[in-house]
């Protein structure tokens, strides 16, 4: 099993766009030199819990401090971006990052950032993000065209046009070409349509955690798209996030997870969403526990949230989950804000990577 | 007299795009170093010459590698993009770099890059700048709205707009406030609309080399438009870019420049644009030669249109061109590709900020 980090990311609002960066690019260069695959950054403008709205800042900020991982946006939201001008970068970008790269995409679910953008409503999303990948592909082709979809227009400059103004064309298409290019989408929801999506293009499915009804929810939907498209669902592409703490012994792991920006994200952020929005609806029915959503407290989160405890606990529970949902390929651990109390947080992350993937035994 | 660079950037198309970025962070690196005030990154789309889509990726590298040099796009194209996504991670970026950042605006002239964003003509463009930038500034003052202009659209959220998604929203605005922001436009040609452009609304002007003519009318284009408007019209704000080539003698110069990127970039790539748009023309008419343009050959660069010799021919060269057109703020030396044989132009363009900015008398 590999593992992946994803930067949502989760730092308070209290800190600086410039603490923030600096602390993305660390964590990022210690999840290389620990052996991570993966590593995705969100793309969000207006919500100051997660507030990296130029994903491809810390990607490049980590093309030279970096060896071996590769980086996503996770995900552009293609809504709010030109989409030959987005196509061109990502090309780009891939280019540089010498093929340590792919790509998020999303239709940007965010209300205030919606607000942001001019929309009354996210309804409108869906269809421009479908208009901005159709554009998006052609200008990664590098035939001459221009085309007026319903939202966005785009084009491509051949010697025939505009001969007088013709010069020398950059090839800004993907590095090693539009079939190397992997693109993914992540799923929420259990009758999450983006899986469905993923599935039906062939991209890859990225699972936020909501409980084993839904991820075994997110990955039929998306087995079943792929075959619906006549592609052969694969269980090795198959990413899942989940919160992860380990430390020398459970007791430990216990004790300190309390003092971590992980539980500070809940507690001060994330519970009060799960709980409007009905998200920890799945997780409650695994625990078997007789609660409603609002008496979610921290030894709820410690044990039926997060993975939490020593290496062999944690690898316990994978196989646990994986026993009941199946395999996946990549194991994602959210990252949280660790500015303040850097090592357990550095020690838990390094463990994950060499003394739990290796040793877990994923039915694949 | 500070000095800045201009990272256009000119590297031939075999330069891979992780060559150029290499490049281009190393040599912010050294003009750190060495003392230069300001370091701009061009945004193209299409030009393989030319071909950095994405300023920020260069700018987000250098945040941690330099510590007193600012940075801008020179420009962003605003019709390329989204301008509330813009606005959000101008804003987020100048945060990053504690201030050490300004921002480039321009409509997008060439032709090849319209066409890749679907434009039949570079008509459209000026307006749909004038209008992004509107929106920009909206967002920025962080208040409630919504409106839909022609091109595009954007808003703020507010507690009252969608109260049930309410979440904390990230402040994103410029570093230091809104005024706190340079605004830069740079001009080419002598009747320069973005002169009067950037005068009109207190932007800073950058003046492309094109002769003592054109100068001359791009700083009173401005300092008219500037005073028309109410604003006090500043040399020290005035910056000119120039090639420039340093070495020990004016003989060592002129023979060393020949093997450079920079007589690379006017041989292979810019000559036939100069020719084709009678961009020579100023330059022809100062150096008083009975040329036409297509006889433009290496021995009339190296006299007339780099300022090429020992740090004292420079001094005298850069002294006589204020004498004729006014005093200037910033001497910007623009990069040309170095990656073969740094050794001669790196000593250059650090002799140019050690031993020739701090001596020329600049009338001011």
């Amino acid at each position: 099993m590999q593992c992946g980090m994803f930067m949502t990311p989760y730092n308070p609002p209290s800190r600086t766009s410039r603490q923030v960066f600096d602390w993305a690019v660390e964590i990022a260069r210690i999840a290389d030199d620990a052996g991570y695959t993966d590593f995705m950054i969100g793309e969000h403008y207006t919500l100051a819990w997660e507030n990296i709205p130029l994903p491809e800042a810390i990607i490049a900020a980590c093309a030279q401090t970096t060896k071996q991982i590769r980086f996503a946006p996770m995900a552009h939201l293609l809504p709010y971006h030109d989409p030959a001008t987005l196509a061109v970068r990502v090309g780009w970008l891939s280019q540089v990052m010498e093929g340590r790269y792919f790509l998020g995409v999303a239709p940007g679910g965010h209300h205030t950032d919606a607000i942001l953008h001019g929309f009354d409503s996210i309804m409108e999303l869906a269809p421009m993000q479908l208009e901005a990948l159709h554009l998006m592909e052609r200008v990664w082709e590098g035939k001459p065209f221009r085309e007026q979809g319903k939202y966005f227009k785009a084009g491509f400059p051949g010697p025939d046009t505009m001969p007088e103004y013709w010069v020398e064309i950059a090839d800004n298409s993907p590095y090693g070409g539009r079939e190397a290019l992997e693109i993914a989408v992540t799923g929420l929801s259990e009758s999450s349509r983006s899986m469905e999506f993923a599935g039906s293009r062939n991209y890859s499915p990225i699972s936020f955690f909501g409980g084993t009804s839904q991820m075994k929810a997110h990955w039929e939907t998306w087995a079943t798209a792929m075959e619906k498209a006549g592609h052969t669902p694969d269980r090795r592409r198959f990413r899942v996030c989940r919160d992860i703490f380990i430390a020398d012994t459970d007791e430990e792991a216990k004790r300190l997870v309390r003092k971590t920006g992980l539980m500070r994200t809940w507690n001060d952020y994330l519970k009060e969403i799960y709980v409007k929005f009905g998200l920890f609806k799945g997780i409650i029915a695994d625990s078997g526990r007789d609660i409603t959503p609002d008496q979610v407290d921290d030894d709820f989160l410690i044990d039926h949230v997060i993975l939490c405890g020593s290496p062999e606990r944690v690898i316990e529970k994978l196989e646990a989950l994986a026993d009941k949902v199946g395999g996946w390929g990549q194991i994602v651990a959210n990252q949280h804000d660790s500015i303040d109390d850097p090592k357990p947080w550095e020690e838990s992350l390094r463990r994950l990577a060499s003394e739990v993937c290796p040793k877990v035994n994923m039915p694949l």
